[in-house]
């Protein structure tokens, strides 16, 4: 999958992930109201609003972009309506085409974290038979609890040629509590370069073609961070959350890739999906939502392509 | 709900939860066989038999012991019957009086950290109306990427009157990797110590009665420093993991707990989920699994007692 992914960048030429992170305020009244009409104000009507919602983007932009990450909390909290409603999305949009990054962010010890990773990207048998769950292709992972956690989801990744980004070092104003400690027993490095140095051993284990399926995420917010990180971990492709509406920008990425113009997927999630809430794209109106989240690719490609000197057009 | 937690243990002197961790080899056959002969060897198939198996666990314990923690894994695993499962679980412990600890080790930031806190502990917003999703009485959650993690749980749990258990030190053989090293910038003490740190001033705005809102994960398997970790929470409940089947044992316990005799809830799964499966249990035979569990419950508790002095009883 991570060969996969690397041949649609190189495709599309756009190092770029949409974020289906779908809030109800974002969704247009007039899907909101189609879906309310049909199952009432409740759980059903909101997951149908955001499936429908997802579903306009997602044709609007599936030939632009490599891949999607649809983040799972979204639809959690609309309960077991909400997570058919990310079934539902994850389906369809790898019908498209697309590469599906699950934004899980899970995280546990043994058979534990091997019941979510057979769940999210392996099969789990019943009886003589075996069922796939959610199947997306990729799943982002809490490294917390240690290689206890991670490993489980690295055999899964094996059997199924399917891949993880683990959390290096967050896009958050908050990431550095724990991540930025200086460690005295490893030369008063950072925790963040401590556990990108692992993950550059998890990575090892688990090489696609050129890139590992073992990949990690760095937010935008933290270009010198990532900096670094790029070299710790040079078989990883790193997935890049932050761009856009938390203050990542362009010339921010440049440090996210490796020479070979490839390694780092930029995420823009609300930029994207509620395009046509931020002023420069209301033009386009509420009713078409969807041309104005294509719009803001477009624009994002351009400013990935002159941050990086075109490296990828 | 931490009051309540605190009246429960005293009223059955039992300062134990019961993990319902099912896996289908844990599950009796005639609960197996009965599930596919109804719904075929397929996802509702096993999702039917694992509530089965978990109903005839909680009949025969819910007297005995304040508290379950189904983890949510297990159930994630068989997709959405699975998640369905979990919630049908949720309500059926909670319909027998027991206070249900959503063990879905969730973390992640601003409102994406807020829609886990929502689907799981608190209402959601669908137009006009308000819904639960999960409804659980307290998560356990992680704290990799910090207070912007961590502060939408605690809003919500002040909305609800529910709780949190952050994870600081896990069971787990790996947890050291990470949670061990050494912070120079604090004077060279572990980062599970840093972060419990940061757990005693989250547990601070959020008190109930005697005991905060805010708890915390230490596992069984390392009571030095849980011995520390007591001390630095003074005010968290601490929700341990790791008796049992992972290692730990009655002696270990005691570091746990305050000089009331309160602070600690231990957790086993296994070990009484799959009680009949062990050799001392074993003369139950595999019909009378849930009077297995009872056995291993009331066991347990004799071992805390006798570890504690019998502070509670």
């Amino acid at each position: 999958m991570i060969n996969k992914l690397v041949d649609k960048i190189k495709k599309t030429g756009a190092p770029i992930v949409v974020g289906l992170d779908p809030m109800l305020k974002y969704v247009p009244s007039h899907i909101q109201n189609r879906a309310f009409e049909e199952y009432g104000e409740t759980l059903e009507g909101a997951a149908d609003a955001i499936f429908e919602y997802n579903k306009g983007i997602v044709d609007a932009v599936y030939d632009l972009v490599p891949a999607v990450k649809p983040q799972i909390a979204m639809y959690e909290q609309f309960g077991i309506p909400g997570l058919m409603a990310f079934k539902r999305t994850v389906d369809y949009c790898k019908g498209k085409g697309l590469i599906v990054i699950g934004d899980i962010k899970r995280g546990d010890i043994g058979s534990t974290s091997e019941a979510y990773a057979v769940g999210h990207l392996g099969r789990v048998a019943v009886g003589s038979k075996e069922y796939y769950g959610f199947d997306e292709d990729f799943a982002t992972v809490n490294p917390y609890l240690g290689s206890d956690g991670i490993n489980p989801f690295i055999k899964v990744c094996k059997e199924e040629k399917k891949g993880i980004f683990v959390l290096v070092k967050t896009s958050n104003p908050s990431s550095g509590e724990f991540q930025d400690r200086l460690i005295s027993d490893a030369g008063n490095k950072p925790l963040y370069e401590i556990v990108g140095e692992q993950v550059d051993k998890w990575a090892a284990e688990c090489m696609g073609d050129t890139y590992s399926y073992v990949g990690a995420v760095v937010g935008a917010t933290y270009p010198e961070m990532g900096k670094v990180l790029r070299k710790v971990m040079p078989k990883s492709f790193i997935l890049v959350p932050g761009y856009g509406a938390q203050g990542g920008k362009g010339k921010d990425l440049v440090h996210f890739f490796n020479e070979d113009g490839l390694g780092a997927i930029i995420n823009s999630s609300r930029g994207i999906i509620a395009a046509y809430q931020n002023e420069k794209y209301a033009s386009y109106g509420e009713e078409s939502y969807a041309d104005a989240s294509r719009a803001a690719v477009l624009d994002m490609k351009k400013d990935i392509e002159e941050a990086l000197g075109c490296a990828l057009c």
